[in-house]
């Protein structure tokens, strides 16, 4: 096995986030379920967006925030994702260009325009997103960059990419020549409702595929079909050699083979919108894994990198997470 | 004199915010002057775009986040400012929109796209801005609607109009309409570079045409070719009935012909990135006229009004201010 030259590539929907301040009222009467992500097409996107708020737009997708976050932490990334070639997707690649990612996919010169998430934030703080996935339903295996991903330690797959058969193919082709590289894979959950949708795949993928996995206290549930967290627990321990389950203000819990740790919250300074925490957990627990860090320290990267993304508009990282946890960027 | 139908009509120049967090270095390297605002032309707001940061895109302009505050605080609002019909125009005109502001200008159908602003935020959270006024320069005396401004209890005009000899003009006519219909010319000074640029035209505006002025120790100290503000302060009261002075974080200083008023700066929770604060300054003081509060009570809505939009990133509310400021948004 070659060194590895990356320590992260990341693949996912690549959209751009269009935020919001909401009422409560504004979600029911537009139908919408507080706290998930809803998939729309172009027209309803229109519809939500002439109805909301004055906007702040900011990239984000899942894996696209968790790999500008480990570029933040002072990690090496990549990214694979489809934008169109438009205004929006201009700014998507600059975006995580910017962070410190390569970003290797080529735009779709025709077809959907680039996918949009139309983020209402409620007075709680919490998020509810409506995406359009536009550009990304041409995420193809054409678009896996074998070399990209045999060179990083970890590949990253969000769940949210099991929506569009094409990318379903690219998520499995990408985990196996990570694997003949001799890499790991790690997989987040992304949403109880995507669970849902796809729950035998995903099963099927932790049990055999999936190196490590991230998810929350939801999505667990929603996987195993059970409301009890430590039935849950026990069946994932069984499937997959390292899990992260997050729950929120109350921190989140590390699963290994012999080991179940609790890693508290980091307190935020003030709690302004919670999208991407999960994404930001990820991003600071896999940067520890790629220092070889302790199990625990990786959970506290995650919850330090969670904090600063919760405490303003918006998910990609405002100030250099290397700083916050203390770390040079040299890594 | 028939009612007023609106509180306020900003003339301006109508920009998108795109604003990243840079170390001091950067502004160095790329011959920033820290705090101010310099113009720029495409080939170079595009270079500094691929240089800078992973970035936050929200609407902007002095005069349309001005309106934009007024809106929010409960105030009826229209703007008057120039796009194109292109992505980041769409956005502007959504988010005035949104706001609640009436924004009857024509898109441009050719010619520049819409103006962008980019705005890099240091870590002592001062800004740093880049303007390609773009579009802008083709607002002109036609766009001035004669019925808008005829409705409203002020028209707010910012000095950056003074960049553009078309939009020079369209300054003069709306201020001229607006006095024969017996209503209320505002002027800010924008920035000090601006009033050096244009600092004879100014003071003959503000001796002749402007009933309120807003301005910051810097602006009133260059119109006035002085570094005393005492004597600034003095020479100005003698030539407008009123003026509000910022002194960033030491309040303000508000002037009519008997009183002088020094007024705190609201407690900020966090002060993340001050762009704006002027702005919304000017929002919360011209809000408190409209609903014939004393002058005090108007400088105390200025000063909650900045407090808040210096807490994030972007230089438009993101919470409603008549929660604020704890008055109805029925006014």
């Amino acid at each position: 096995m070659a060194a590895s030259t990356l320590d992260v590539v990341g693949i996912g929907n690549a959209i751009v986030d269009v935020i919001a301040s909401a009422e409560d009222d504004f979600l029911v009467r537009h139908g919408m379920v507080k706290g998930s992500m809803m998939l729309i097409d172009e027209a309803r996107a229109e519809a939500i967006y002439n109805a909301m708020g004055s906007a702040v737009v900011s990239s984000g997708g899942s894996a696209g925030n968790t790999i500008a976050g480990i570029a933040s932490l002072g990690g090496k990334t990549g990214f694979i994702g489809k934008v169109r070639d438009d205004a929006l997707g201009r700014e998507f690649r600059h975006d995580i260009v910017a962070a410190g990612a390569v970003f290797p996919t080529a735009p779709a010169g025709d077809g959907p325009a680039t996918a949009r998430c139309l983020i209402l934030v409620t007075p709680d703080s919490q998020r509810t997103m409506n995406t359009f996935l536009g550009a990304c339903v041409n995420l193809t295996t054409d678009d896996i960059d074998a070399d990209l991903i045999a060179s990083a330690q970890f590949t990253y797959l969000e769940g949210y990419l099991y929506d569009q058969p094409a990318a379903q193919e690219a998520f499995h082709k990408a985990s196996e020549i990570a694997h003949e590289a001799g890499r790991k894979v790690a997989l987040s959950l992304s949403d109880p409702f995507c669970v849902q949708r796809h729950r035998s795949a995903f099963m099927k993928l932790v049990d055999h595929h999936v190196d490590m996995l991230f998810c929350n206290e939801g999505e667990v549930l929603a996987l195993f079909e059970t409301e009890n967290l430590q039935r849950a627990i026990v069946r994932l321990r069984s499937m997959t050699e390292l899990a992260a389950i997050t729950c929120g203000a109350y921190g989140s819990i590390v699963l290994s083979a012999d080991e179940t740790i609790e890693i508290p919250a980091a307190p935020a300074t003030q709690v302004v919108d919670t999208t991407g925490a999960g994404d930001l957990y990820a991003a600071g627990f896999l940067f520890g894994l790629t220092r070889k860090a302790q199990l625990a320290q990786c959970g506290r990267f995650g919850s330090l990198a969670a904090s600063e993304i919760i405490s303003h508009f918006g998910a990609r990282p405002q100030t250099p997470l290397h700083e916050l946890i203390g770390v040079s960027s040299a890594g």
